[in-house]
């Protein structure tokens, strides 16, 4: 048993299944959930993802070895500084926030001299769907949980969250918080606001219904992420939003340069830049 | 049996499907293929997807009372060539073109007369994986098949190739070459060249590798079409070069205004963008 108290904070399907996954470990003895919508909690509750409800975060952290933050990042200031007061000596927390440099400066500021106490994390899952209902212990496994370990940390708190996204079933890496948003600018927030904005343009449309009516399965997938959750989107979007302003002009840029290919009808140079990436591609599939 | 002998130009995934399809549903004789890959036709000959390999086009499409034109657009206009002296009377020919305008121009030009025996069509299914190999009776099921019938076309040629797509289980909608480019363009084109061209900016980085290395399923499933066969995409966006044009620089403007929303840090304004822009897929999903 690695942990007798653990609180989730914010128990939607990232939060949950971080909940389930330690059960199925039998790496905790109790879970207690709070979080802003009631419905939701009361059906973790049902579905066992949590032993009981706290009335707010801060009566979740009491007592708890284990504090796992996972609501929309926009909430992470104010669960920091009800964290702060109420954390025990030997509790850790770790989060599950998708952006890291805003996760790791609204710690600092909160947290004060308990800031070695917090470990940041990110698991590289998810999906589109949301809430308790959509948790499931089997979430994280063999995916990667990226930490960003701070100077601040000891070798056993850092240890003590490994071991616990290690129970989910994931492998983990570590990064520097500016490398991690670096990177996740490119592979994930980029993406989905590309997909966003096409889902979003057709739309708005006259003949949006007809332009659906006529999307197929390639439409289906290349659009699944623009069903996310609109508020945690909003969130990391505005959470790494230098980096994910470069990330769109230097997107933009190579849009540009695919549209002179188009307008100068050059077949043998769209060629080459469809042929390669298709290649990345199937290479990276093959490795992963 | 509706056909006595079929004829397949271009026997990958889609012309490979239409054969099983119609075998499958016992309504074709004979299916002979031919194309340029030997190594592909023999396969389709081992997978029983053909019955026999002709030597060229004009061979395969002597006597056949349907013709299926499968190859990459580019090629068309050849095909045709080749078709248009030894057509019976009686056959009739479809193609499986992403596009229409230039298909029925390409036919125009070679036909001459017989230009009533060609109906257009356009099977919207598909997927990343090519050739024959990749090739099932069920790809069409329950797929859309849009018709742009001509002028020129009998209504009894319109209905044997409805019959042809029909037996393969493919819904039938009809359109006007123009109206069917457009809609194409926006729904299928332009997110082809959006993926291409992610993976490819992805690929070409120092980093690239790392930055693969953090992907997730949001990026694999929207890079999927970013594996589709170059050669077939490059015919695609030439053929319909001036409506994707138009839909680039549309999408241009939107990913624009996203990006001032994200540079003025306006939460509320993005947030209204995801929310609208997940509404919209839901609704898509739930009534497809």
């Amino acid at each position: 048993m690695l942990f007798e108290r653990v609180a989730i904070l914010g128990v939607g399907l990232i939060g949950g299944s971080f909940a389930l996954a330690l059960k199925e470990a039998q790496a905790c003895a109790h879970v207690v959930g709070a979080g802003r919508n009631s419905a939701n909690l009361k059906l973790a509750l049902e579905r066992r993802v949590i032993d009981s409800i706290a009335a707010d975060a801060v009566a979740a952290a009491h007592g708890a070895d284990l504090v796992l933050l996972a609501a929309p990042l926009a909430q992470f200031p104010k669960l920091f500084r009800d964290v702060a007061p109420v954390l025990g000596p030997k509790a850790v927390v770790t989060d599950a926030g998708s952006t890291k440099r805003d996760v790791v400066a609204a710690a600092r500021a909160a947290l004060g001299r308990k800031i070695g106490q917090f470990v940041p994390a990110h698991p590289i899952a998810g999906g589109e769907k949301s809430g308790a209902g959509a948790a499931s212990g089997e979430l994280f496994r063999g995916r990667r949980v990226v930490l960003t370990p701070l100077a601040e940390n000891s070798e056993s708190s850092v240890k003590k969250i490994q071991d616990a996204w290690s129970a989910c079933g994931a492998r983990i890496s570590r990064m520097s918080p500016e490398e991690h948003d670096e990177v996740l600018g490119a592979v994930s927030h980029l993406p989905h606001v590309l997909a966003y904005a096409l889902v979003h343009d057709i739309a708005s449309r006259d003949t949006g219904a007809e332009l659906f009516a006529y999307a197929a399965g390639g439409f289906r997938d290349f659009t699944r992420i623009a069903s996310s959750h609109p508020e945690m989107w909003r969130d990391i979007c505005l959470a790494n939003r230098d980096r994910l302003l470069v990330e769109l002009d230097r997107y933009g840029g190579k849009l540009q340069a695919v549209r002179r290919l188009l307008e100068a009808a050059d077949g043998a140079g769209l060629e080459k830049v469809f042929a390669e990436a298709r290649a990345a591609r199937d290479r990276w599939i093959q490795s992963s």
